[in-house]
């Protein structure tokens, strides 16, 4: 059970705003299927424009880091904030941005190592060396 | 301050295991320096050699992965977690290996933009969608 | 399931100290339900006591912020935290104390954008300003 | 230090997108402060523009919740993320709204109880009651 | 469901390297049940062995922690970090290992305290004192 | 610098509440330190009250769990948490209860460990064995 009420697609199609942002996610994705996050999010159509713009924006577009790339340091960070919501939608996305599992298996050893260290330098308040500061 | 000694040379190579780990660090990384965190973890040999071994096997060795995507990996979950030194370190490793002004926005801008969503997902306790279920 | 057990209103009213506990929640809070938090921390009466003592004097007395507010602060703590039962019990006591859609989207807003610009600051550990120290 | 470039004045003025928007932050606040999170987002005009409309959107206009609120509501998140930087920038912002010592008070007091009952469901692993399912 | 595969036993079998582990897993703690998280870490073996390896120096061998002790500083990291499927482990665990439900309830009390005391030390950013440097 | 007023003895002294308690923290710890955490909570006298009640109950009293083993499990919450300040006092409060430097190296260990295994789970989003329910 979410604590928001899920759209349905005639509760969305009802809301001209909330609409134009399906409209958009089905048109940028290429599919018809609108997941329940941003089904979550259309209650407040500002936001949910707001939210799908940002994604867009850098997730979709152009760069010079490759999309799948971008999808993996999401779960990273997802990860490490125990999302599950945003760890199964990010690997399906990945997944079919065509990552292998090999890809996979690397992603996951980085994201448990950081976990690790992580824990280690902040148990340990390890003061930053100064050669670190290479701006 | 850290809640640990932090080794200096003079008392790593008193100790021939954490003398030899400090040696490898030194010839992986072709570089005479020594983070504080290595420093650190010297006081217990077995951990440094274990934390480094580990660091060694998923970051220093050939992959699917680039390097680079590794350490960007790493940034994402240190940021993630409020690790301040990790945050540092890694940053220092990404730019020495080569990650470039824009690399490092496009990093920042998923790295937030995947805090935003997580926190949104978890505030709504979104269900997972069947459909992500894709192994 | 869970890694205690939850007391039944039975198992509970054979405890002296627990039942006096329930009985103190259901008259503060002038209904019968007992929710499964209080359930699980009822195996050990003194922490009951204190974990419940400590949330009537946090929430449920007289001071210069509103009760509901309260709520949606707790709820944005029980989100970045990731704690679902938290989010789930707190969000039905905004609702139950009168937040409304509007109120609830503008929470989940600045708690969406608190998380982006939490990450953002810490991935680029940007100094604190001379001018925030205003006590 | 920081693991971007804070951006002086001079070097801001000098990318017309970044001055739009540093003239943007001014004008809002009616304040020269540009504190230094924004210093370090315009190394990336566009991330530096995304992360203004979007504060702007949530803090910066009318609303249901006061601003008071909202911003006590980013400090429970920012406390509960650990990010000592949004800790500081948004008590000072809440102080200048004129959040009284009592208010910090009583902030500080439900984000503790928070953080508490939060640790106490999760390591208990309390299923949500079907109560709480009030949509 | 996962994001990655969990191994039956047949496929587990089928590969040498994961079998290996597996077998050490089953001959360490003396008992056939081979748990979810190796069957997920399978799809890797080079990971599955580091984790088991690492796993089996840390809490399986004679030290200065009773075994017990390390079981329940686990629990209480695991809650900290949300971990749903470590706090289930780790709990089962530390009860296999003779927690007294009496010694259960004095961690759950520590972890709702440290809970507590880390945000409310966060939110007041209180600055470490010159005393706690003993090292 | 800290969001809140650190009081000084002279201000404390004023204020007969807060007199109180740090009389009872000077007399239970034999010692005449206090430090920072109770000075910045001072400025709410039955915050103050209940933050220190609080923390006698549980961590000195009388039970099962042997003093110095309660201080490593908050170390352990407070580095998941990453919470510096409270790594930096309880470390403190554990060496001054005896803890070695081989007992500092395991808790250091096993910290690391949970880490790792932690954010493995949670990326793989293990689901939870039924052979974990023991209650």
């Amino acid at each position: 059970m979410a604590t928001v009420k899920l759209l349905t697609d005639a509760e969305a199609n009802a809301v001209p705003a909330v609409k134009d942002v399906f409209d958009d996610i089905r048109a940028t994705r290429k599919s018809d299927f609108i997941n329940n996050f941003w089904r979550g999010l259309a209650n407040d159509p500002a936001l949910l424009r707001r939210s799908w713009d940002g994604l867009k924006a850098v997730m979709a577009v152009e760069g010079t880091l490759d999309p799948l790339v971008r999808e993996m340091i999401y779960i990273a960070v997802s990860s490490a904030n125990g999302c599950a919501y945003c760890v199964h939608s990010h690997t399906a996305a990945a997944k079919a941005r065509g990552m292998t599992e090999a890809q996979h298996a690397e992603l996951l050893a980085v994201i448990g190592l950081a976990g690790q260290t992580n824990h280690l330098a902040t148990a340990m308040q390890i003061p930053v060396d100064a050669e670190f500061d290479i701006r």
